[in-house]
């Protein structure tokens, strides 16, 4: 079962950003850092690809009874049992995803918007991803900076989790959690430090004072 | 329900290969040139353009009472409520979309041996696409052209159908049929051509003169 304490550090993966080091030892020393749940993005894998990654990941996510979510691939997420899939905004219609998945995955929505993210929570995603917050490199697609304040007013809006994302380290963890967010996601502030689960450790501390 | 005659003339869909020309417009041609089946192959493009893409070819040929096949994808093949899936050497596994897609989608595999073919229909394949049968520049995955003598064999080892594709045209259509093959797929030969209502036409009638 998923639990608000699984949307504190969220780790979004990204091959290119860790810096050749193979993912599944990666999200191994993010979750020994304390990485509390992990969300499996591949793009320009064929679908043999990313469903063979994909298994391999939820070896390791299960091992530490960490939920996996898969980003934008309900047919992989279903394949693999994962317990998540996050979709975004040039993915599958939300309803559609949840009318297709029905209970079997938990939904996370990407949202910039408060009007996107009460339409998401009526369309029956369980947890939202809210941002960039900051300026970030880390997503191509992740559109300008929305800052705290929007943040904090999407928080306030609605009532499933939201995770922040864009642009967080460990300089602004502290303050993105005191908007109102379940937790923070991170792919560079994690997947590109030399020492991933040193990363880790030391951004949950940081979300874990703000508790 | 999908029947023998569903396979006669199976066109794959091909953004480039269409010349320009909107999908949906190509495949109402071909289907009042008298193509029997549509396989929509998408690649770059994003689950939700895919999906788009998908609706709309749908509602052409729920109209016109053809099958859709969607290449690939699993997720679009629910979400769209298509009557098949074409599963290749690079997607998910075959015993993976079967399991998942239960009786809702009948599934097709790409096959260029005796050995896959049996294999894929233990699995649960309910059609197979055999090929290249001669050297293509259509598809780039497509490997050695494997002749119309392997042909015959896949045909006579298998009693699913099988769906010869690979540089089949006008003038080799017909020894293609002779191998035992329920039919012929196109991409080029039609979607290539000037008209493409009129390319249909007229491998449709050399398919139907094999009968």
């Amino acid at each position: 079962m998923v639990t608000a304490q699984n949307f504190l550090l969220y780790l979004c993966t990204d091959r290119i950003l860790s810096l050749g080091r193979p993912i599944t030892e990666a999200v191994e020393a993010a979750i020994a850092g304390g990485v509390t749940m992990v969300q499996l993005r591949e793009k320009e894998v064929s679908t043999g690809e990313f469903y063979r990654i994909a298994l391999d990941v939820r070896t390791v996510t299960r091992h530490h009874h960490v939920p996996l979510v898969i980003n934008d691939r309900l047919d992989i997420a279903l394949a693999v049992s994962a317990e998540g899939l996050h979709i975004g905004q040039s993915d599958l219609p939300l309803s559609v995803a949840r009318r297709l998945a029905g209970n079997r995955l938990f939904i996370g929505f990407s949202a910039s918007t408060v009007e996107e993210a009460r339409r998401a929570q009526a369309e029956g995603a369980n947890y939202l991803g809210v941002g960039a917050v900051y300026p970030t490199g880390s997503k191509a697609d992740a559109g300008e900076a929305i800052g705290l304040n929007r943040l904090a007013e999407i928080c306030a809006a609605v009532n499933i989790p939201v995770v922040g994302i864009g642009g967080i380290n460990a300089a602004n963890a502290a303050e993105v959690m005191k908007t109102g967010a379940a937790g923070i996601a991170v792919i560079s502030g994690i997947l590109s430090k030399p020492d991933i689960q040193d990363a880790a450790r030391n951004l949950r501390v940081i979300v874990n004072e703000t508790l």
